[in-house]
């Protein structure tokens, strides 16, 4: 079931329109190409959609501001899975069934794409800040909080070169933190409250990333979009690993029935609580659908 | 002389406040040590300084986001460096005469040092946009432009990985952009339009480009602060190399005197050539003042 039927167009529209004022005039034509290449084709675009249908559920009285909100989130995310797929971290070769940036275009390139992705980001909040200026600050504020350190998915990267992790810290940090700012940025776009929505976000953040641990350890790869058993591997946490494969898809249930008693009382109440389940089906991997 | 004695206190200040919010609470010890390492002791604090004497000159009226901008400034140009000196780039060991990050913390941490400096660099405008959302949002915006892609300092090192340059675009991306940034975010953050100060700025990176192509012909490594003779061996262009010693000297003199006459009238007028003729001082290679 579609929840809101002209939120993907929206998302697309709203990169494109951001990925071409990066391209325009004097923009060194391979930097412009890996621009596109590390955004298109995208994944689910989970972030901006968890985004929209907040603003949408929050009236969507500045949809401008909630395009540019929705784009420049998806900007970050893409940045970090640029960055994230170099060699002095994941050294992963393939990102969305394709070779990863640096892999097609270099690693100086890779890294100079991710840094532009995430300006981008900010940029495309500062364009649209003449339909509000200060939600346009507090946006920039949120996404900024969540992606640097110390609460932002930098931070979360961060603790996998400490020889003792803060799992907590970790895990909110590196997964949760896109979350929370989808369903805040999408709150203060629409001009509400953002602190409400942090719950949503942490814990659609969660049951994201314990389905993510299911798919690495149970090897779905294709819907995973790169190789599977690399927590394993590489020593990771993983929810697998701590409670057994029907542990962590009971803990996916609860931790998604604790999202769907989170959101905040509002209109569009019902219809994010649609959203939430229909996330949910798309999270749980295929061999473990019943 | 000094310009005006209070601003070297007032950019520290602004950094160390941006850096320790940064590392507060739950941050991975080693990224919040390397956010510090990265930031402090400084160089010459040029961007900011120039920031802070073009806002002095424009009346300052909110000195606060003049603040901000300047430490935004400084953190961003910061990034830059971090991830200039990283192997996929320059491969430099040292910078400010100490171990460049990646040396002192491994690559890893050096990506995300210059991802961390780079977003809070925009936090630390959204934290200060309750005294202005608009000159805020515009500061941000400002900001993005300069350091991202078309026109920003990403584009100036992307054009670097193309097999043709294009030298203007080249220059004025690299070295010009934070620059512009510098004087244009000055005046915005003082309530003043930006578009008549772009050319001071971008004549001063003009001939900060020029000074430092001296510097790396020259040999002056101890105020460089870098290894010398980089340009001739990675075949970067260089001002020495096209012009001469005596002709990129003579070139330094023209545009300085070119910036100083680009200043907009207002009341700081003298005090800002005052303070290009302190920069010009100090651009100007030990070897070549007479």
């Amino acid at each position: 079931m579609t929840v809101a039927p002209q939120i993907p167009g929206r998302i697309e529209a709203a990169l494109q329109e951001a990925i071409a004022t990066a391209q325009a005039g004097s923009a060194p034509p391979k930097l412009a190409s890996a621009l596109h290449y590390a955004v298109t084709p995208g994944g689910a675009r989970i972030r901006p959609t968890i985004l929209m249908a907040v603003a949408t559920a929050c009236g969507d009285d500045r949809p401008a501001l909630s395009d540019a909100a929705a784009a420049a989130l998806e900007l970050v995310h893409c940045a970090s899975l640029v960055h994230d797929d170099m060699p002095c971290f994941d050294d992963a070769d393939m990102r969305r069934g394709k070779p990863a940036v640096h892999k097609a275009y270099g690693e100086a390139l890779a890294l100079l794409t991710g840094d532009s992705l995430i300006v981008l980001g900010f940029e495309v909040l500062a364009r649209a800040a003449h339909h509000d200026p200060m939600r346009a600050a507090r946006l920039v504020g949120t996404l900024a909080q969540r992606t640097g350190s110390p609460g932002g998915i930098c931070a979360g990267q961060g603790w996998e070169s400490e020889d003792s992790i803060d799992l907590s810290a970790y895990h909110q940090a590196k997964t949760g933190a896109l979350f929370i700012a989808a369903t805040q940025m999408g709150a203060i776009a629409a001009g509400q409250e953002p602190e409400p929505w942090q719950e949503l976000g942490a814990r659609i953040g969660e049951a994201f990333q314990v389905a993510d641990d299911l798919r690495d350890a149970l090897g779905d790869a294709d819907s995973l979009g790169k190789p599977v058993g690399q927590d394993a591997v590489n020593g990771r946490p993983n929810a697998v690993l701590e409670y057994g494969v029907d542990g962590a898809i009971r803990r996916l249930k609860d931790i998604l029935g604790g999202a769907i008693a989170s959101i905040p009382s509002c209109e569009g109440e019902a219809m994010l609580a649609r959203m939430v389940r229909a996330q949910a089906e798309r999270l749980t991997p295929v061999h473990a659908r019943v």
